[in-house]
């Protein structure tokens, strides 16, 4: 009953680099959503980052922007400590998150591993494995934490041709009910730390990742 | 029954640069609306953009008018890479942006890309296409998003003389069931990038666009 | 029934530099009201101007106040391109703006076009013709927008000593709705742009506007 609360179905053909596709829960079932973040252009010399957000974020959904910001600038410190563009990307340009449709209230913690898979992508300039999506909580320290309304997400990121899935190793009971038929053509990954999810969504054939030093 | 919510109808006949006529959806109609923008005179040496919004703007409308301030520069900074004054304008500047009527409350994200042409016209120096209005929710990276109220926003658009209306490209259905006579009379293009909006509004017989550059 | 709202008729004989009669509607009828604006004293090196509102605005009347001060540095910049005192004025200091009575919350976007002058004023040291009263919501590039209560402002003007009365262009149907006794004595001018409001604000007898420049 009623129209669904986001009316887009899928609008990328293919995501660039810093968009991630995110999976929400509604009252009217799953749907797919993008992280959406792009450097801002400044003029004045390099200072150390902002993160400014937009798209009707809830005060736990802000948080976990945060989160993931803290988390991301720490990861690329670690991963690519020769490489200076991208070691210090986030840390020293002003980044702009936005998670359309800009009208309908967000919240919750569940999008913080696709929203700091969308800072790294921007920060190394790769787009992530297509036809990916993501959902889980992410802490401070990278630990991926479970959410709920598995169900309605798988659901929704079929629809949407999504083909690959990280969920939270703590929600792996969630899928086993999953009736064979839901779970059929999607690759799912359970994880339980950031560390698992970086190379499923940046290790891909054709992918510009240099491994050597990440 | 009532007066309308927005009493003016045109009052701009030829709308200088860094103006543009978006379309508004009331619960008594439609009606056009003007984004006004312009450079803040500063007395001190060029620092990072600001930008001030007034025309009691909601959440929603306050965070698309950051959105289009992102896109925008970003969009500046890809089309004039060799024209140093445009391609650093709205970053170097501060920039007001106000909706009049000022004592009306108004929200949603259907102007976002009214305000990007906005702030590009004000940017390049150069009047947007004469009689075009538009409406559209506009994402981080240019995409445009379906909006309500199409049909009230058409004869609002109608009855102020606009013979050019650009349409999200999901809203061709809302289009195609209007009646004919309210068709009639208007150039309507459909766009689901801001990229398709830019030579509609700017690249006019008469524009001083530099394409080249461009 | 009950005490005027604003207890105040008429308290400058003569207004200074930076003082501009205003009119404002109530529920219990029509009062004129002072826009008075002073430069603060600053101990600081010059930075870039800000301006201090007092008098209990509310939020629309506030945005007022910031169209008005964009406004009005940008005319003061096309104006007075060699006057370098006059032009930079008020963007190198701290300008407060106050609208008595402290105690009485004001609201409304109708004190735009007074404010604006009362910022010019103050800017060129130049008094505004005296007896002259102002009201209609502006634009940021100027444009002059209808307001209500013109039969109460204009009877309030009369009642306080005003003698010339701008009035936007599109209440000029109110204007010629009023009685004979009412209209006589007074000097309307009707104006769609601040431009027009300038000469009949600063190019009376004995004025020291230099129109060579401005």
């Amino acid at each position: 009953a009623g129209k669904p609360l986001f009316s887009s179905d899928r609008y990328y053909d293919v995501t660039p680099p810093g968009v991630v596709t995110g999976l929400a829960w509604t009252p009217l079932g799953g749907a797919i959503l993008y992280i959406e973040t792009v450097a801002m252009t400044r003029n004045d010399t390099p200072k150390n980052g902002t993160l400014l957000t937009t798209g009707q974020l809830g005060n736990v959904m802000e948080e976990s922007s945060k989160i993931a910001y803290t988390f991301s600038k720490n990861f690329l410190q670690c991963r690519f400590p020769v490489n200076e563009s991208v070691r210090t990307f986030l840390s020293s340009k002003s980044i702009h998150m936005h998670i359309p449709e800009g009208a309908i209230p967000k919240d919750g913690p569940s999008a913080g591993c696709a929203m700091t898979t969308a800072l790294l992508s921007l920060a190394m300039g790769i787009p992530v494995r297509q036809n990916l999506s993501m959902t889980g909580e992410i802490t401070l320290t990278g630990k991926i934490l479970p959410i709920g309304g598995v169900r309605e997400k798988i659901i929704a990121a079929k629809r949407s041709g999504i083909t690959t899935i990280c969920l939270p190793l703590d929600n792996m009971k969630d899928w086993d009910e999953l009736a064979d038929y839901i779970r059929e053509g999607i690759d799912v990954h359970f994880v339980d730390h950031y560390r698992s999810i970086f190379p499923i969504a940046f290790d891909y054939e054709g992918s510009e990742l240099k491994m050597t030093e990440a």
